[in-house]
């Protein structure tokens, strides 16, 4: 059975389900940056995935790419999966801008992170849950 | 017309051409790197593809991800797409070891490059094309 790995839970928010991943809000108010976790038990790289999941997840990684262009209009958006850390197979896409903290430098790994304020998270939640169901599952 | 951006291909080897992408190994003999650039013009995000250029894609990214496996048996493989020096649209498959330079960090930004040696390099392309033979266009 699919369980989040504990050290993803603890550095995001769910904001709901795709109909292949989790989509997470990283707990981090300085960049738009979400997280998809395809929600397949034991998987950790991306072809280990069937041909059929590997189709939803790009799509959700497109999909995931224009909500952060339209909500926040960044400068470039980064995809990455590497899972050195949290082996659970999972893909972050993130809004960069020129003038974020790692520019032009990966942001994996730099810190600090910046939760979120309550009010503030609320907002970003509601905008992303609103996206989401855009987007039938 | 697509073009290779200069940068890459000052910073690679051109192994030959998948379906989508053109496929060049990065000249740093201390991974298995190569690199997917599909050859369309004017791309610079993921979901600036097409849906069909996308299934392509993810699919070229997981058969690179299980040559660099079955030629290399990395610890893990990372997948990016960032493209915040080289806006031309781009996906990293690298092997990571344990033992390697930037583990568990992100590689990108890290170094130094250590080019590969002549001999070597005949090696590495001669292995890569075979298993690109292997795989029709």
């Amino acid at each position: 059975m699919f369980q989040l790995n504990d050290r993803l839970r603890n550095d995001t928010l769910e904001i709901g389900s795709l109909e292949l991943s989790l989509l997470l809000l990283m707990n981090d108010r300085s960049l738009p940056w979400v997280i998809l976790v395809p929600a397949r038990e034991g998987i950790k790289e991306i072809d280990e995935l069937s041909a059929d999941d590997r189709m939803l997840l790009i799509e959700e990684i497109a999909w995931a790419s224009q909500v952060i262009r339209h909500l926040y209009h960044p400068d470039k958006i980064n995809i990455g999966a590497l899972g050195n850390l949290v082996p659970q197979l999972h893909v972050h896409v993130i809004g960069r801008f020129v003038s974020d903290r790692a520019w032009p430098g990966p942001i994996w790994g730099t810190g600090p992170i910046q939760p979120y304020e309550s009010d503030e998270v609320d907002k970003v939640m509601a905008q992303m849950r609103t996206a989401l169901k855009g987007r039938a599952k």
